[in-house]
């Protein structure tokens, strides 16, 4: 497997390259319009072929460079059905395996940040990983305050979806304002203050007590998302 | 082996945090003052036991952590001699080994960016890894117009001692200013457009021509970061 991690500093975005060496087919997980000339740069060094470009959610702070990707190199987009996104190549659903080369991601559905949010898991060899998105951030989970998000759905997500995989499983967040690049599902259990909560009614009292103020970007990112970054 | 790479933001420094797994013996390698609560708190949630924080070479972009986290933590503090630096515990010559639990690291002087940089090389398994500091960045080189630098030297240090070794070593390097995280010694071979150059000559004047400004905290940073990031 190839893999490469990307940060896009404005909005403090991860991007995540995952390749097939065998094939050289490669997905990107979560671009970021701005940043699309270095993916295409990125894929032509390493002489992969993009096959397509996925997105954890409908982003209310950067906008995707999934349809920008698909005119350039014929890959195809996926978002989460619950997007109603008429734009995408593709809407995911629960379970669905997403062939990259002979990589397979599986899409989980983990709503409560937004009611579409997947995090796609990847076994290779002994080792697993997850790209969370924002539903499990390091040290951190996603807010659940707009986008018929819900703190509810997002325990459930995080508990019986999550939490529940090996310890030793990587977890690569959609964010991080901090600079940490990567975590582990048992470093989270154990640290994330978010995830010491003693059951759901709890979890939705310290969501609902956060009081954020809307992403900047919010009402021009969401509609443009919705159409593949190409509004 | 434990691996983290953590970023600051503000001078878009990348920190590294090696550890042996078996002992919980740690190093970091070019720690950022500001962040230096953020180390203590992954080190006490990973369980680990610092030994000794790096510097690849006297900064002129940010100030090191190293002898704050010496008071806190009893660590040693490493920089090349060539830094003259008086409060450093310890000062590093070419070839030398530096133990981390199980592990080592080996210093590899590799003057040029400064006339104190020094490149830490590590294998682990199949796996080798450079920390490059300001030697080799991706796609790029450092800067070679101040603290007694010299792109005749970084053409020796690049092409002598790091391309040299196996196209698959790991380049992880001590900034990134668009967000990419790692390479390999075959990536840059190829890609850099620094390292195409016919030979030393040409890199000089490559180099000559860039005409930079001085980073802007370089006349507190250098007495602060020989110093050990007290002054």
């Amino acid at each position: 497997m190839i893999f490469r991690q990307l940060f896009e500093q404005e909005s403090s975005t991860y991007t995540y390259l995952i390749a097939c060496e065998k094939t050289g087919k490669a997905a990107l997980i979560d671009t970021v319009k701005s940043d699309v000339p270095q993916y295409i740069q990125l894929l032509r060094e390493l002489n992969l072929t993009l096959v397509c470009a996925l997105d954890t959610h409908t982003h209310a702070d950067h906008i995707t460079g999934a349809g920008e990707l698909r005119d350039l190199t014929g890959c195809t987009t996926l978002l989460g059905e619950e997007a109603n996104s008429t734009c995408v190549s593709h809407a995911l659903r629960d379970g669905e395996k997403i062939p990259v080369g002979e990589l397979t991601l599986t899409a989980l559905y983990t709503p409560g940040h937004t009611d579409d949010s997947y995090t796609f898991h990847l076994t290779e060899g002994d080792e697993q990983y997850l790209f969370t998105g924002d539903t499990l951030l390091i040290r951190g989970t996603g807010r659940t305050d707009f986008q018929n998000g819900s703190a509810r759905d997002q325990y459930q997500s995080l508990f019986e979806k999550l939490l529940v995989l090996p310890e030793t499983t990587w977890v690569y967040p959609g964010h991080d304002y901090k600079g940490w690049t990567r975590s582990t599902i048992g470093e989270e259990k154990a640290h994330n203050p978010r995830l010491q909560v003693k059951d759901a009614v709890a979890y939705v009292e310290l969501m609902s007590n956060l009081k954020l103020p809307n992403p900047k970007l919010m009402d021009i990112a969401v509609p443009a998302n919705r159409a593949c970054g190409k509004h």
